[in-house]
């Protein structure tokens, strides 16, 4: 038996002068077209109804306990009240606000690991908003990581998959220069992220028999070796180990002809070697449905694939589709599943 | 005026052994429905009606000079008859059939070059076929590239572009190992690419003022240099050369955003930075109709955007999809206007 807290969603309104916050109003208004689950966003009450006022929408706020979130819903947004107050300018980045954006971050897993919340759903943060007030996590999903670990332990490894209806891709390396890649690029990471992604194949999306894609580095993969050592001396020995482990692996594949749609079809999820490799083809056939979902935490987390947008914060065109994209996920993720 | 020969478009059938002369055949059939220009192959006429008829296929074929090819077409396929025999079985290739294939190549840019045919379509051809017996290029395009030259002057510089009606794109290095990538990029390769693409791009594609888009190399074009410094340090020199060309060009882009169905809207034609970044993209969206064009010769040249399949030879299964569309490009480009 699933209690009502069990499927709330929290969403985080990442940085406050940033689109994060009119993303989340849009989407509530969209919420009976869309069928979104309910969900409550974790802010100062006072700085979300200044910005509903600013961009002259009418929807009710309504600050609850979790506990009456899910009933709240369908006549407001609930809100789950901050104790820091935020004060903030759409598009002007300031640490003033960093501790509420800190806070929220924290009180959100803090929501997910007590049961009270079933998915955590994050909008993006401006990391040097943060750092200039004292954050020091190389970015959003490293600190979730280390407030996913237990007193003493050390943090997980965080496993970035982009995900839309039409294609999964997880980038081994990610935020490295290109030149880097053949050096960072090790058969044990591509265990290790293979192992991960195909336990939360398991667990989180319901696959009993989830099927990978893994890709090769070179042109053509290689081509026995006419183009390039990795693709046989690092990826196959890989995909030979995940094989060992019973997991369903097809590669190395030619980059260039694993991605439309027959191909597709082959596979669960594919493995790019590297950021483009992976994010070309989904950014390219989803470009606004593409979520962002962190696997490997002891938790659900999805994001929309954007970033903060301070050009355009406050006018109210920013698109909610990823951001609404990434609730259901979530929801769908973090429906009454154990954590793996 | 232009005479007759002019338009007729000749088409090599790569490796015998291989799918190009069932390709062929199947293009010939759908002349009607696909509104195929007219074409001739260069072929032994023995060895084609062999093929025609192990395949079970009714389809005429005829020998011609060049100069009735166009008045037959609708009639037969009209044959240019190749003075080598050929004995190949499919998916056997043997290099006893190597002069047949080097003879058509030779043939057809002696036709292109004498004004009896207007563009080239070759099928894709065995290097490796053509190395056992003799053959010193470094692949098809090298080849031509060579045929192309004047004697005694230095062959002109042939650049890849994969076309379609959704996307062009240009890989700027091609196939070498990804981690070769970053000491091949030269602010100098970049721009006498980005040269050579703007130039055809008006002279054949007939676009008075082309639009170029320039990929980064490194994720998010390098992030003002927090990943990778090649974006501004060899690349960006590139763009700003070109503009001093008078020739519109958008970037570095991170490469990852460029190629959703917006962002092409933006240019006429992709400059990617390696083999992977160009190709993903296109065949993700346009697998079956993306068209290999030759920029760069003093001829138009297209071919189908795959190989010899020689597994799939000789079962009448092979898709003509690509052919078809590069028989259509070759005509578009080639219909009457001059060298470059």
């Amino acid at each position: 038996m699933i209690g009502p807290g069990r499927n709330l969603l929290v969403v985080t309104q990442g940085d406050p002068a940033g689109i994060g916050p009119e993303l989340i109003l849009r989407a509530w208004l969209h919420r009976r077209e869309q069928a979104l689950p309910a969900f409550a966003v974790l802010a100062d009450p006072d700085h979300l109804g200044r910005v509903t006022r600013d961009l002259g929408w009418s929807i009710p706020i309504s600050p609850v306990e979790p506990s009456k979130a899910i009933d709240t819903f369908d006549a407001a947004l609930p809100i789950i009240p901050l104790s820091h107050a935020v004060s903030a300018e759409p598009g002007r980045p300031d640490p003033a606000y960093a501790a509420s954006v800190i806070e929220a971050i924290e009180t959100a897993v803090r929501l997910v690991h007590s049961g009270a919340a079933s998915a955590l759903v994050t909008n993006p943060i401006a990391k040097h908003v943060l750092y200039d007030a004292g954050f020091r996590h190389p970015g959003h999903t490293e600190f979730l990581a280390a407030l996913a670990a237990a007193p003493g332990e050390a943090a997980p490894h965080p496993v970035m998959m982009l995900w839309s209806e039409a294609l999964a891709v997880v980038p081994v390396t990610v935020h490295i220069p290109l030149g880097s890649v053949p050096s960072a690029l090790t058969t044990e990471l591509i265990v290790e992220t293979g192992r991960i992604v195909a336990r939360e194949l398991r667990v989180r999306f319901g696959l009993s028999h989830p099927r990978l894609a893994v890709a090769g580095l070179n042109p053509h993969a290689g081509e026995n070796g006419a183009i390039g050592t990795e693709d046989s001396t690092v990826i196959m020995p890989a995909i030979e180990i995940l094989r060992q482990d019973g997991i369903e692996v097809a590669g190395p594949l030619p980059a260039d002809t694993m991605f439309h749609a027959r191909a597709r079809s082959r596979y669960d999820a594919a493995l790019a070697m590297y950021h483009d490799q992976a994010l070309i083809p989904i950014k390219t056939i989803a470009f606004d449905e593409a979520v962002n979902v962190t696997l490997g935490l002891p938790f659900v987390r999805t994001s929309p694939d954007h970033g903060t947008a301070f050009d355009i914060a406050g006018k109210g065109i920013a698109r909610p589709d990823s951001l609404m994209a990434a609730i259901k996920l979530a929801a769908r993720l973090g429906a009454g599943r154990p954590a793996p």
